[in-house]
């Protein structure tokens, strides 16, 4: 078996997914985690093939790009769908996140983190981040009122799903959403992290705002 | 072989390394192109997936989101990469232009669309913009440094070639690239656009801004 190490944050955001599925493939890797506040990630960032994390080196290659590294882990381990549709579909799911959280997500923080007045944030969350995530919300709970599995593809767990159930619980650890008021969502997310192999880890794992 | 249609707008934009799939590998498809002036797409839209284009239609069943359709077609027609690593990278490539389309080109777009002044418009040229552009850049220029095939990955073409050719014709067009300044990135697209499966298309299609 090749070696893995995984360089991140110590934070859930890009990173988990990749984390989830070594977990639910009993493979081993390095969870190395790196820093702004230490220097850590600075020595580093030169030697990453995009000057950014997450990367992946599998035998010390690098992969950058986070949807890239859990897609290739998805594959090996056999949660990247099971036919040329469904990992499309995978894809597709993954992709639409990424999407909400550009014209939607960003702008919240990003208006949040430069210090804007609580007016000029309050504007950006009614107008601009709550209609992002009401559409994206609609989008999965569309595709999860057609799934006979209870996940988002096909009959059984994709990293689509690892992705969507970690940043559920993004938002609602930083207030932006209640699970309480989606219970389709909230059910995926429990499938998700009531799995037998990622049960330890989701109990013992670092608790991270993002 | 199953029916193909593509509906996007009548535009290159997201919809146009899909089309370029499809000549490429001389596989028919409906080059479906919708629009906001007829009301075309408004009629359509609740159709689709995720209420957006391109959407890709086999054999009826929907695919959505762009890099999810390419990747789709490229690992049908046999440009996906050569091994797992190879496709990880043409993935990574394909998703380091979308981080820097929605972190430094959106928002110049936003910015002269939403009617802002030519002082604040070359302020996020300037601050946001070039930086970013500079940075992508200069990830191409190092990708393309070490290549030996003149390609991004690997010793062939891939749809990662075919989506960052495409992005630098949308860059140059709009006078945000002067490709006579990126050598290295003019090779690129000259080696994509002159494929003899290509050529006809290239100098046939219709010629539009975005």
């Amino acid at each position: 078996m090749p070696s893995y190490k995984l360089t991140y944050f110590d934070a859930r955001g890009l990173g988990e997914a990749a984390r989830l599925l070594f977990h639910l493939a009993d493979v081993p890797f390095e969870d190395f985690r790196v820093s702004h506040d230490d220097g850590s990630w600075l020595k580093i960032k030169d030697s990453t093939p995009f000057g950014q994390t997450p990367v992946l080196y599998v035998d010390g290659q690098a992969i950058p790009q986070s949807a890239a590294i859990n897609r290739y882990l998805a594959k090996k381990f056999g949660y990247a769908g099971k036919t040329a549709e469904e990992q499309a579909w995978a894809d597709a799911i993954v992709d639409q996140f990424k999407d909400f959280f550009y014209v939607a997500m960003r702008p919240l923080i990003v208006a949040i983190r430069g210090g804007e007045s609580e007016e000029a944030i309050a504007k950006i969350r009614k107008e601009v981040f709550l209609p992002g995530r009401d559409t994206y919300f609609k989008i999965l709970n569309d595709i999860l009122e057609k799934s006979k599995s209870g996940f988002l593809v096909g009959d059984g767990l994709t990293y689509a799903d690892l992705s969507v159930a970690d940043n559920l619980t993004t938002l609602e650890k930083n207030g932006l959403a209640n699970l309480a008021e989606h219970p389709k969502l909230a059910a995926l997310r429990e499938k998700v992290y009531t799995q037998e192999k990622l049960k330890a880890w989701i109990a013992s794992r670092p608790d991270t705002q993002f």
